[in-house]
C-alpha cells in the first residue's frame, strides 16, 4: 500500500482525502491544513466519519511528513506556480513524489518556464516524480483530447468545449467568474483582474501542442460576459434579466498563423434555464473526422478529486522528474469502498 | 527519426505503410509479403504512388530485418496469437521492437498465458517491447474505458457499445460476420466456426479488469443475427428482408457473479436504413455516472492503421517487455504530410 499524505484540506483537499481513503491500494497517513481551529484534530471531526481514523491534522507540512513517512504528498493549495513552487520543492527535498492540483502546474514549461525546469531539475536529482493534473487542465480539454487523436491519421486542428454548471459553487467562485454582476461590473472585473474565467487553458494548449509536436505562435483569450434573459438563482446568487450569469473564456491557438487549437469554456449557473445543454465536447478535424461528447459534463469537484487520486500510483511508479499527463499511462479508477 | 518495416502488406498493412510514410519522425525502410507478384517491387508500384520510394518488398522478413536494420516491425497479418506469435519471436530475436494488430496480441495475458508469459519473457531476455493494438481492440473498448474512469471516483460496471457499418467490407468480412446468410445458415455458421463475430472482447475486458483491479470469474459470449426488415445491399452483398444483414455481438463479464463490464458491438451493412445509429459509447456507473458518445464511429480501417501508427515512439521507447495499451502513455497523433 502506497503512503499519501494531503497539504491543504479546502473543499479539494478534504475530498480528494476522502477519495484516498476508499482506495485498498492507498493509506491516508497525514494532513496539514493553515487553520488553527484543525490543528490536532482527527480527521473523522472534519470529515464527518462514524469512527475516529487515527489520522491527525498537523499545522506543519514538514512534520508531517517526517512523522508519517508518506510515498506520495497531494498539494491542493492553490492554482498559481508562483505560490506553490516553495510548497512542491519542500516536498521534493524530503525525497516525497507530489501530485497537485494547481493549474497552472498541470504544464508550466511555457508559461513559468524557470520554475519548471527548476522543479523538474531538483525532482529529478531527489529521485522522485511531479505531476499537476485534476479535471481541467489535466484531463477533459487535455488528456482526452490528446487520447482521441490517437485514432486519427492526420490531425488538422482541434475544437473543445466544456459547457459546465456553476450552480452548485460558492461565493469565492461566483465572484472570479463575474456571477451577479451588471456588465460594467463585468468589464471592469476582467480589467482589474478580480474576474479571472478559467485557469488552464495555456497549460492545455501547451500539453496538446507538445504531444502533438505543434509549435504555438501565440494564444489568444478572450473573456465575455454571459448576459441572462431571465431571472436565474442559485443559494449564493441572484442573477436578474440583463445581468451577468457567467463568464464566457475562450482560448485560440495559433501556428504558422492558422488557428490550430481552439477551446471555450463558458461557466454559468442554471444553464438549463436557457436550454444550455452541459457537455464536455471534443472535435477533431482531420482524417478520419472526430466528434466526441460527454453529456453531461464530468462535474468538475469529483472529477478533479478522482484524477488526483487515481493518478497517485502511476506517479509514484514513474521515472523521476516533472511530469505531465501525456507522460504517464493513461488514468484508471482505483478500486476501493465508497467512504 | 525513427526505422521502421511492415510485414504483411494486406489493406492493413499497406495502409499503416502509407501512415508511417507521412510521419515526419518516422521512416520506412522495408516490407515483407507472402504474394510472389509483389516480390522485389518499390512499393510506389502498389501504393500507386507517382513517385518511386526505394522501399522495396522482400520475400524474406528476416532478410528485411537484416538488410534494413529497422527500430520496430509492424505485423499485420493475422488476428491470432497461434499465428503471429512465431513470427512475434522471430523478430524479438532480431533484438528489434514490435507492434502487431492482431486482435488476440492486446491483451493475450488470460486467454494465451504461456504465449503471452514466453513472449513477455524473450521481449525482456533482448531488451525489445511488443504491443498489440488496433482501433478494437486497442481503443474504443477499452484504452477509451480506462482512460474515461480516470475521471471517477468509483465504478460499480461498465457498459460501452460499438455500432458500425459493414458497408465499406469486402466478402471475407461480410462471411465472417454472416452478412447475407439466412437465420438458418447463420445459426450454423456460428456453431461450425465459419461467423465468428468480433474478435477481441475478451483481451478487452481483462485489459479494463487489470487496469482497474477486478477479477473477472467467466465472461458469457453470444453471436446474433441481426436480421433485416427492408432490403439492403452494397457492392458484394444483397440481404432480402428477414435475412441476416450483420451480427450482433455481446460479451459479458462477471466478478463475484455480478455483471461488471458488458460490451456489446453490432456490426451490420446500412445500418442507416433501419434508422440505426452508429458510434462508440461508454457508460461508467459509479460516482459520478458518465456517458461518452462519438458519433459516428470512429472508422475501423483507418483508426487500426492510425493507432499502430501512433503508438510506434511510444513503444520504441518504453521499458522492455510484453506491453499493453493501459501499460504506454496516452496515444497521440504524430504529425507529418497526407499522403
Amino acid at each position: 500500500m502506497y503512503r499519501v499524505a494531503v497539504w491543504g484540506f479546502g473543499a479539494m483537499g478534504s475530498g480528494i482525502a476522502r477519495s484516498i481513503l476508499s482506495k485498498y491500494e492507498l493509506q491516508l497517513v497525514g494532513v496539514h491544513d493553515m487553520r488553527r481551529e484543525y490543528i490536532g484534530k482527527d480527521i473523522s471531526d472534519i470529515l464527518e466519519l462514524e469512527e475516529p481514523t487515527g489520522i491527525k491534522i498537523y499545522d506543519s507540512p514538514m512534520t508531517m511528513i517526517d512523522e508519517t513517512n508518506p510515498d506520495l504528498v497531494v498539494i491542493a493549495t492553490h492554482s498559481f506556480v508562483d505560490v506553490v513552487k516553495s510548497q512542491i520543492i519542500s516536498v521534493i527535498k524530503k525525497n516525497v513524489n507530489v501530485i497537485t492540483i494547481a493549474e497552472e502546474m498541470s504544464h508550466p514549461f511555457y508559461t513559468h518556464t524557470q520554475a519548471a525546469l527548476e522543479i523538474d531539475n531538483i525532482a529529478r536529482r531527489y529521485g522522485v516524480t511531479v505531476l499537476g493534473t485534476g479535471v481541467n487542465p489535466g484531463f477533459v480539454l487535455d488528456t482526452l483530447i490528446i487520447a482521441l487523436t490517437g485514432a486519427s491519421l492526420n490531425v488538422k486542428s482541434i475544437k473543445a468545449a466544456r459547457i459546465n454548471d456553476l450552480s452548485p459553487f460558492g461565493p469565492t467562485v461566483m465572484e472570479t467568474q463575474g456571477v451577479g454582476t451588471t456588465v460594467e461590473e463585468f468589464e471592469k472585473g476582467i480589467k482589474d483582474g478580480t474576474i479571472v474565467g478559467h485557469i488552464g487553458f495555456e497549460q492545455s494548449i501547451y500539453m496538446i501542442a507538445d504531444a502533438m509536436g505543434w509549435v504555438i505562435d501565440r494564444i489568444e483569450q478572450t473573456r465575455e460576459p454571459i448576459v441572462s434573459n431571465v431571472s436565474r438563482e442559485t443559494k449564493y446568487v441572484k442573477v436578474e434579466p440583463g445581468m451577468v450569469a457567467g463568464c464566457r473564456h475562450i482560448a485560440k491557438a495559433y501556428m504558422n498563423d492558422e488557428l490550430i487549437i481552439e477551446l471555450e469554456h463558458p461557466q454559468q449557473i442554471k444553464p438549463e434555464l436557457e436550454e444550455v445543454d452541459t457537455g464536455d465536447f471534443i472535435w477533431v478535424k482531420g482524417n478520419p473526422d472526430l466528434s466526441l461528447a460527454i453529456k453531461p459534463e464530468i462535474p468538475g469537484g469529483k472529477g478533479t478529486m478522482a484524477v488526483a487520486t487515481n493518478m497517485i500510483p502511476a506517479v509514484i511508479e514513474s521515472e523521476a522528474g516533472l511530469m505531465t499527463m501525456a507522460d504517464l499511462p493513461i488514468p484508471r479508477a482505483l478500486i476501493g469502498e465508497i467512504y
